[in-house]
């Protein structure tokens, strides 16, 4: 197969687009691909300061490569969540990979955060599947840093494969309030929000993965350890069988959502402004927010575990 | 495992319910879910004269034998589609059934209705899809029987199986008309139209085929032999994984479809009120109806092969 672009020989081909590109061509698709969603969603404009959340993946690595070619004005955000060795690993290629381009790095670590608050330790004490808890924090973390940090949007590396995934999750229960919100740009409901966004939304797993290996960036490539078996894969492995049968089926059903149907559900969005946690001071829709909830869980329960422990040893 | 209703030894299992039957009580269970299923989305009442469209495969003969067993007045409707062997078997077998039980069965043949009609025949001279074609074709044919007839309501056997994977189709390109459209009961626009509804429609394929079994119903087991790598087929099995790691999915993506999602796309239905077609007089929405326009297509592409054939024998 030949490059669409310049008729070399081609190096990777995309069967959704039915274009095959040579190694310089297929980055600047990449590039040009990113530049458009960004200007299409206005998602960012080169005045501002950009928060990347970067998990050491390719994913949100080649994200923040591409954002920096671009010349935007980037700052990455690095979250340990004390998943064991897959932690340590990610935590070190990020460190690297911003090391070795000289990028300014936040580094927050749940452990440092508060006692028990490592992903394990919070799905054990509150009996949750961990990506829900992980969840809850990442969420709490990357906007509590956004604001700290004074930045104006928060960009996420979530590609075509993860939106379709949830997308397709959303739609098998037909979660009205998720589809409302589900958006490659969210406004910020409170002004300690910042807004987020995804410049990676309609290019696959496979179009990131072959950016990052012809910019030679280094990634974790294991899954993080708590995947195996997630609800999450299951989707992902039904698009992809739909998609081998018929190529660009992913991208038909994200794009079509957010194009045709996306509206019709935008109505359950509206859960009205969040007031402020009394905890914590970010925005909350109750007296404190999901995060703090879920920490004093964490500390009711450890409490109730150490005076079971101490009753058990005076007996 | 044991019968969920009577604690005898369960027969069959049904992981989606997490119920389990011995015989007797899986009729009784697949009987009240077909006469709820008729009384609460009120497809038809003991007054109704019922025209059963009935293929000779497990779910339409399922659907009139359960029909005949809660004591509607039914009629069958077998229409030839000339898929040879298949179309032979096919109409044997319904024949049989209606002959046993001596219930009133019209049937039609696309080949006596003009020539040029049977299915495949159709599809090569209109260059379509064998599945589109027929398609036409049924819903022609099946307004006018039931119309001809002054039947109150046309039945069809589709099934979970069947509804989960249209819905799966619409919703992945997110054809908002056909999401309008896809309802257990669709009322008629226009005089010349009966009520249509399928009464399997929650009932999964698993569930139909243990039923004909139980039931000791004789149907044709091969598949349409045009089905082979159909699309539909492709959503079934990309369904059935999702079921296998989550019981209750398909059911669930249908329900909640219904209850919590239908009508945002109901609007998109109001196509207005048909006319009637200048040719056979059934409802269209253009001047002739699209059956017509069929049958006009395959007439003028004989009439100008004959011209080719004649003019190159004459050369």
């Amino acid at each position: 197969m030949k490059c669409t672009r310049c008729k070399a020989k081609a190096e990777v081909h995309l069967r959704a687009h039915n274009a095959g590109f040579c190694r310089p061509c297929y980055l600047g698709y990449f590039q040009r691909h990113v530049e458009r969603a960004v200007d299409r969603e206005k998602m960012f404009s080169k005045d501002d300061h950009i928060l990347v959340a970067v998990s050491g993946g390719k994913d949100s690595l080649a994200l923040w490569d591409v954002l920096v070619g671009l010349g935007y004005r980037t700052t990455g955000l690095y979250l340990g969540l004390g998943i064991g060795g897959y932690s340590d690993r990610s935590r070190e290629t990020v460190e690297a990979f911003a090391r070795n381009r000289e990028l300014p790095l936040v580094v927050r670590t749940l452990a440092d955060e508060g006692p028990g608050l490592a992903v394990p330790d919070v799905a054990a004490s509150t009996r949750r599947v961990p990506c829900a808890a992980c969840g809850a924090m990442k969420r709490h973390f990357f906007d509590a840093a956004a604001h700290e940090g004074s930045f104006d949007v928060l960009a996420t590396g979530h590609n075509l494969d993860d939106e379709a995934a949830r997308l397709l999750g959303n739609v098998l229960r037909w979660q009205r309030d998720h589809l409302a919100r589900q958006r490659p740009v969210l406004q910020p409901s409170h002004p300690k929000f910042v807004r987020k966004v995804k410049p990676l939304y309609l290019l696959s797993e496979y179009e990131t993965a072959v950016y990052a290996f012809m910019r030679g960036i280094e990634y974790v490539v294991e899954e993080c350890p708590n995947a195996e078996g997630a609800t999450q894969l299951v989707y992902k492995d039904a698009l992809n069988r739909l998609e081998a049968a018929s190529p660009g089926t992913k991208q038909a059903f994200v794009k079509e959502f957010l194009r045709n149907a996306q509206s019709l559900f935008a109505d359950d969005a509206a859960r009205g402004v969040p007031g402020e946690c009394q905890q914590c001071g970010m925005p909350a829709y109750g007296a404190i927010c999901s995060f703090c909830a879920l920490v004093r869980e964490v500390e009711t329960k450890r409490a109730r575990r150490a005076a079971a422990a101490a009753e058990h040893a005076g007996a």
